[in-house]
């Protein structure tokens, strides 16, 4: 058990950083304990649609400008540099060989169970969800991302590391410079998002957020 | 700063919780204190794209398993159950009254701020990200929605609560029963998914996950 108001620091802690002071550089042992909350996230059905990319490169990073506008500076500044890539549906429908061998190899699921967690995998795509084309199965995974996205981001703040979440980027052109310049099968992964670690250069101005009765009903 | 194996104590004892216990309720101040890091969560644009509804009502509940095949046990057991409603086009494009009115009166940008940022995001919906149509800001909306699901199950965690991630409904039918039962208006909200809150009335099977140089490359 956390005390609430240690994680409640590290709430008020996290902001969308601008700008890293590039001297202060995150110790191997923290970056990788924030690599491994993204590892322990939930995803549906357990899949695990994510690969990560981290980019020290001085040169990657600078290829990396060329698509993505809104991360400039954080590729200039940044201690570590995070690409989330998200499995596409060649690997993600219910039916691809990717599936069967998670399920057997990964969860060690018996043939029986497998077979039954595909049928509702098929079900749930096809019939509950309208997961019915390339674009819809990627947003899919892609939103399981998002949430080893949050857990990131407020792991770092636990540790005293500032993030920046990023989106500002043109999807096409980065998936080309992913795929020519990092060696991405970009026939099998997507880019979802990019994060910016490291310490804040400057000071975050206030939080801004609707109250708690704007985006909380209560059905008694 | 938080202790790393508090906090890696936190993501060993989360998992998706089966069956709860009917009889231990979450008091009122943890349940508000989940609630808090979503409301705390980053958003894109920081436009906060979720509503929360908390169904305590047993009516209510049993409606949504018409819907909801995946969570029948869970409405009959958890101590807490959220449906998280995402906001559609109407309010998340970029040139909508919603966007314009958060920017001004939740964000307090100044309209020149404001201006330019609608512009950005005028760019990112139409060029960056192929945000072209109902579905695909849908879908986008809703991985932001993700960010506070990840944060709200880890924190859930944090304070010895178990919880489970819902995306077993057919939409369809769920936004229906949102519609004409909880009064949702579905033209300006849809459902992203659902978390059932509570605690474990058994102890869950190992945890499964690919090792992590199955999931993270470095570029050195």
């Amino acid at each position: 058990m956390i005390d609430k108001k240690e994680i409640l620091k590290a709430y008020q802690f996290r902001h969308a950083c601008k700008l890293f002071d590039p001297e202060k550089i995150i110790s191997d042992e923290d970056f990788s304990f924030i690599i491994e909350t993204a590892r322990l996230s939930p995803s549906s059905l357990g899949l695990e649609p994510w690969h990560f990319i981290e980019v020290q490169n001085k040169e990657l990073r600078s290829k990396l400008k060329e698509g993505a506008w809104g991360a400039t500076l954080k590729l200039e500044t940044a201690s570590h540099f995070v690409v989330c890539l998200t499995l596409k549906s060649s690997y993600m429908k219910y039916d691809s060989p990717y599936v069967a061998d998670f399920m057997k190899n990964v969860q060690h699921h018996p043939e029986e169970v497998a077979q039954a967690r595909r049928k509702m995998m098929e079900n749930f795509q096809t019939r509950d969800f309208d997961l019915t084309d390339e674009r819809k199965i990627f947003d899919w995974a892609s939103k399981q991302c998002y949430i080893a996205l949050g857990n990131m981001l407020t792991t770092a703040a636990m540790l005293g590391i500032d993030s920046c979440p990023i989106e500002g980027f043109n999807r096409e052109t980065t998936d080309k410079i992913l795929k020519n310049d990092f060696g991405v099968d970009t026939d099998k992964y997507g880019i979802s998002y990019m994060i910016a670690f490291g310490y804040r250069a400057n000071n975050p101005g206030p939080k801004t957020r609707r109250p708690i009765e704007k985006i909380l009903t209560w059905k008694k």
